[in-house]
């Protein structure tokens, strides 16, 4: 007989289950409207030029894409990353990109390599809930900053970092989404991103620049990112094959400085040896076959038309006190109940209404967001979403009149 | 400027780069002969078969297998894998079952869960280096048990959890492959897994198995599995398809008891949130196909003819005072050379002639093994091996001679 709970680690007794996996879960049941994952349309996989790459790859590397492969990553496919990217203005060579199985994994590896238990990372108001769930693994301590609609609150993260400095601390690193953030949909502005650059130099801490979602543009004019603003090596990126190919590759990358990367690959070999060469080989024939760009353009339109749908059926059933962001891109925006609402209490009732979505309170690490809710509009069609946001505005109604 | 030597978390302190990440390199410059690397025979991979497998997922599943999966597996794959380690004696349940993306991971999660800082954990003298890695990221005191040709001297293990207990301290889990075992090829006999079960039992330790040969064996009776003779819950239990269908795909599983397997999935969740569920489709309909059998089949008969002709080759080509262990299966050989000579030293004459191993000395947390190699036959083909041993004795012989 093992007592288990005397065995855990200390970071294992930290790890609580997640929204996020419960509505997994949810997901699958097929009556369930559900507004709560963060998941691609499936029936936009581009299942035949997938198809197509496989067999390629099948055909020409088949010893390659079967064996173990380097930890860093396929070499041609880092050099790709790396030529693309470039393209994008981040300065960097192929040996700055290591291939990671999925962004997550980024941010276990950034926290596994960063994080003693007690360190103070900065996260934004609300911020992603897997990268709260990577660094909590890690014992991290998270300092939420606030946001408005141009994003993180810079001049609030100064002051945090000063009162830090002075009572002896160093923060670890700045982590942000500031592209159609998860789960707020809002962008940072590029002002802040240089401000933000500039407060990273002038302290010394790193910025983990995550985005997932910054090729999912609807409209306005597009912002650089961070890192390519970045001509003094403080910035850590992290993008992923998720949202513009197949999350079920998993599939990521992180570019960093040489110092920085070359421990993330130590990391990353006592982690996992290396990522799948087979699903990385047909990510490279992919993307080599300019499969990726008409892929985004359809996403781009089909997620644009689910996004408008789902504003203006929130515009339609919603009561007036509730507020909510309206994203120019990526798959989520945010909606702001009035005070007195509990969105966790709130989803039973939304449950037993074939509705669902992610509370509030799991976007912050430390308590808030209790009448708040991130809605996903490019899971479901504009149809399905329209119905949702129905079915959740009667159970809101009740709560606000009540 | 980023100071990262100042940002380091302790952990990432404590990574080194290893032996298997260069050779790894090695492999890949066609004129050397390697026997460093832990390789299939990369002629051997079932394209075809793998390649029918692909087709059908992308014709049943494509929504499914390119879409986010739960982090515990595909159902299908979990109750697969369920049912056939029941075959084997194993009592579990789907429940038990955590679809991983490699062994590497399935230690990375185990060190996660169970290892604070200085927890003592049991080896192998020598021992898998990729999981003294792991472990080594968590920063555990690992303590190495001498092997004979039985394996793990087990009363060696009971003394020194006595000693340990009566200073106050609690070993965390005892790790062991005990089944044509990396890097020494030996097999711990079935009277040993009795014995260490009585001992986990009696000090309420659980077992770490990791069985990723187990299906690889040449000639004698096959042992059952430690897992399959435990009626009390103290055996978390490892396998992989990376030996028996392909290292690319970085699928392996875990079967352990509720308690701990709960915490592996919310611990596997903040690392990568899922294994990629393309390739666990894939495998599913290999194996579902019973394409597994007959594969193991093959590999089984030209892995045998692999260590055979390595086994002459040793006989015919290396000086006297040499030691080799003879394994009845699996892919490794350990060879012992004279207490003078020391292999990583040698490597670069090695290397200069051509040929590659690993230094035993990476097999050791706490030094050791400086006059022994691992020695890997399942790579190239029998006449490579021939001529690699052919080269690998000249240098031998120097050393010996001098």
């Amino acid at each position: 007989m093992i007592f288990w709970d005397a065995l855990f680690s200390e970071r294992a007794k930290a790890l609580k289950s997640s929204a996020i996996r419960e509505l997994l879960k949810l997901v699958n049941q097929p009556d369930v409207i559900s507004f709560g994952g963060g998941l691609p349309d499936p029936k936009l996989f581009p299942v035949e030029r997938f198809r197509e790459c496989v067999d390629v790859v099948l055909n020409e590397h088949p010893e390659e894409a079967l064996q173990y492969g380097t930890t860093e990553g396929v070499p041609a496919l880092r050099s790709l990353i790396a030529e693309r990217s470039k393209k994008d203005g981040i300065k960097c060579s192929p040996e700055n990109v290591v291939v990671v199985a999925s962004s997550q994994q980024a941010l276990d590896l950034v926290a596994k390599v960063l994080i003693n238990p007690g360190d103070v990372v900065f996260v934004e108001a609300p911020s992603y809930l897997g990268a709260i769930q990577a660094f909590n693994a890690f014992q991290a301590h998270m300092i939420p900053i606030p946001m408005d609609d141009q994003g993180m609150k810079v001049e609030v993260l100064e002051n945090r970092i000063k009162t830090l400095r002075s009572s002896g601390k160093s923060p670890k690193f700045i982590y942000t989404v500031p592209t159609f953030q998860n789960p707020a949909g809002v962008t940072l502005s590029h002002e802040r991103r240089l401000q933000l650059l500039e407060i990273s130099n002038k302290f010394n801490i790193p910025i983990v620049e995550d985005a997932p979602y910054h090729q999912l543009r609807y409209d306005g004019e597009p912002i650089p990112s961070i890192a390519s603003l970045d001509n003094n090596g403080t910035v850590i990126y992290l993008e992923t094959f998720s949202k513009i190919l197949s999350p079920g590759l998993r599939l990521g990358w992180i570019i960093g400085p040489d110092e920085f990367i070359r421990k993330v690959v130590l990391a990353k070999q006592a982690t996992d040896l290396c990522t799948s060469p087979f699903t990385q080989f047909v990510a490279l024939e992919f993307t080599k076959r300019g499969y990726i760009e008409p892929h985004v353009e359809i996403l781009k339109k089909e997620y644009k038309r689910k996004r408008d749908g789902m504003l203006s059926a929130m515009e339609e059933f919603f009561p007036e006190n509730v507020r909510w962001t309206k994203p120019q891109g990526g798959l989520f925006l945010w909606a702001e109940l009035p005070k007195a609402v509990d969105t966790n209490d709130m989803l039973k009732e939304a449950l037993a209404a074939k509705v669902a979505y992610v509370s509030g309170t799991g976007f912050f690490p430390n308590g808030g967001g209790e009448n708040c809710m991130r809605l996903n509009f490019s899971f479901s069609s504009p149809e399905v979403n329209r119905e949702g946001i129905k079915r959740l505005s009667e159970i809101i109604k009740k709560r606000v009149s009540a």
